[in-house]
């Protein structure tokens, strides 16, 4: 177990097998009896959302549920405004909760109609997928899309608690469970030491499954310390972006064929590429990154780096502050540091990147 | 000039004759040079827009604006959508701001807008009704409505400074004056002593604008008292509810032909009439508000109150906790108290409210 301790708000982050099939008592610990709304999508729902009602109610919760399709889509403020519309319609007061079941779409999604309904009410996150249980159900960040603008719209919203049980990494695809490894491959690159040397361990798929728990409690513990030291992203939290500059922006072009964390992947790489020609970060590291990808399948170039579309959406960056991005660059393993750059020197600077 | 001083935030709400003219000078002290859009609706863009623009321009912002249409309608995630849309195309960052022109509706739609965008970027209110002058813009509460549900989605989000010229009020109906009224005579009953006594000598419109400054002076001062002992509403801050829950409900009912303090004028005097019966209030303190508010023409009493539809939407209330709605009853001047009653006692409490 994981505490975040946050000026406003204590949370736990518990991390245990089998810790899905006793989630009623689990939330019975922090949530009096209370209206419960769990939100989660097409896939994850089929899968888990019978047994998780279920056990609410033998929890004595009062349950009711939103299903949103599988995917980015529904990252939006029509599904914001129908969810809390139904919450309305329930006689949701400031008094009940709202549970996420699923991965960082759905855990964005949640967030977002929590924070917002009467202006905040409690929110539980048990995380289903890779990413989820990595990186994003932990450290308060919500939101939602517009157009073709990623995570525009939001707030800073900690949860009450985050449930992680590695066994639902049983049912995920090779593809998903390995994109949300990418995020681990980062939080070790940025820490660095033992946790660099047990990524560097992983070969296979199998590997990723058979050291999930440790890689997951990891990847929380070394994202939860950030976050405590600073929690708007006014500074250090800014590390957290390795790899998320470049990374969004293909992601984005790519249109829905790259996953978040194959985006990153090949960003971490790229970016490290971009540096060494400042000499900032040395051939070795990029290497050492590369490898820990590629051993388990992860891409690590894109040929949408570069064009005139890839700069576009570097503008509309959040990260982009008056023409100047904040990169994070590796000076070695386990040592970020932040390389403001402006706008108008990337297209130099990212003709470091090369594709075979 | 008031400071409003909460735990993660301080700032200022300056009350000034003469402040809409050098707005520009005054938002330099607490903005650096960047991009701001100023959102307004179509009456007070129509007196103010262009002087307000030029000014901010004046002063080395980067100037953009949005017009809503006049009224409750523009609160909606829709417009706050398109809001966000056009600052995303705009190319705001985090580092850009929101400045509200405008009443109470303006001052929600953007503090929504503002805390939303990007996770929150710095906002500042110019308010140009009385409502917005004595009330909505101070204290950080933001909301949009949804469907026929008031304020149901919003945060906590305070401005970096409250900008407040009483010459504004020269340009507003008479009804528009007295509704904003409302609430500084509820603020003086909540607070007694000499601002009950204040209010006690404003026996016409006249006298409202004769000592605009003064009676916004000592609301703005008592809300923020309160705020600042208790910001998120989790227990002093519910007595700024006084005559607020059965008005919220006849606001609604009325559908748009009570305007929201004419509202909380009849839902002041009803409540006391209900706490007569109970032997909370006495008779003297119901005549008492009664007199300053039938002394500029609001009205104290409707047939609404009671009816099937008034009981469901008191259902809906925000402050319904599980049946329960927290009143706000008034023991003495100055001496607000909350009484838990519950949802179901409602009819045969609200059955003391008298209409001629």
């Amino acid at each position: 177990m994981i505490t975040v301790t946050l000026p406003n708000k204590t949370y736990d982050v518990k991390i245990e097998m089998g810790l899905g099939r006793k989630i009623g008592t689990e939330i019975q610990q922090v949530w009096s009896k209370r209206k419960v709304i769990v939100i989660t999508d097409e896939q994850v729902g089929d899968l888990y959302l019978h047994t998780t009602v279920s056990e609410l109610q033998k929890a004595d919760y009062d349950v009711i549920t939103a299903t949103v399709p599988v995917g980015e889509k529904s990252k939006s403020l029509k599904f914001v405004g129908e969810i809390i519309q139904t919450m309305a319609d329930s006689g949701f007061t400031r008094g009940d909760g709202v549970i996420a079941l699923g991965g960082g779409v759905v855990g964005d999604l949640s967030g977002t109609v929590a924070s917002l309904y009467m202006r905040g009410i409690a929110f539980i996150q048990i995380a289903t997928s890779m990413t989820a249980m990595v990186d994003s159900s932990v450290g308060g960040k919500t939101a939602v899309n517009l157009g073709k603008v990623k995570n525009i719209i939001g707030s800073f919203y900690q949860p009450d608690l985050v449930l992680i049980d590695p066994i639902f990494l049983n049912s995920l695809s090779e593809r998903n469970l390995v994109e949300g490894y990418g995020e681990v491959v980062k939080c070790s690159a940025l820490e660095g030491g033992d946790f660099f040397d047990l990524t560097g361990n992983i070969n296979s798929v199998d590997d990723i499954l058979a050291n999930a728990s440790e890689l997951i409690e990891r990847s929380v513990n070394f994202k939860a310390n950030v976050v405590m030291k600073d929690e708007k992203e006014s500074n250090l939290r800014r590390i957290l972006n390795f790899g998320h500059t470049l990374g969004h922006a293909i992601e984005l072009l790519a249109d829905g064929k790259l996953m978040h964390g194959e985006a990153v992947a090949i960003g971490m790489v790229s970016i490290c590429q971009c540096f060494e020609k400042t000499n900032v970060t040395s051939n070795d590291i990029t290497q050492a990154i590369k490898k820990r990808l590629l051993a388990v399948g992860l891409p690590t170039e894109s040929n949408l780096i570069g064009t005139p579309a890839f700069f576009d959406h570097l503008k509309n960056d959040k990260k982009n502050d008056h023409g100047t991005l904040n990169l994070v660059a590796l000076k070695k393993i386990g040592q970020p540091v932040i390389v403001p750059t402006k706008l108008t020197e990337m297209p130099d600077f990212v003709s470091a990147v090369t594709v075979k």
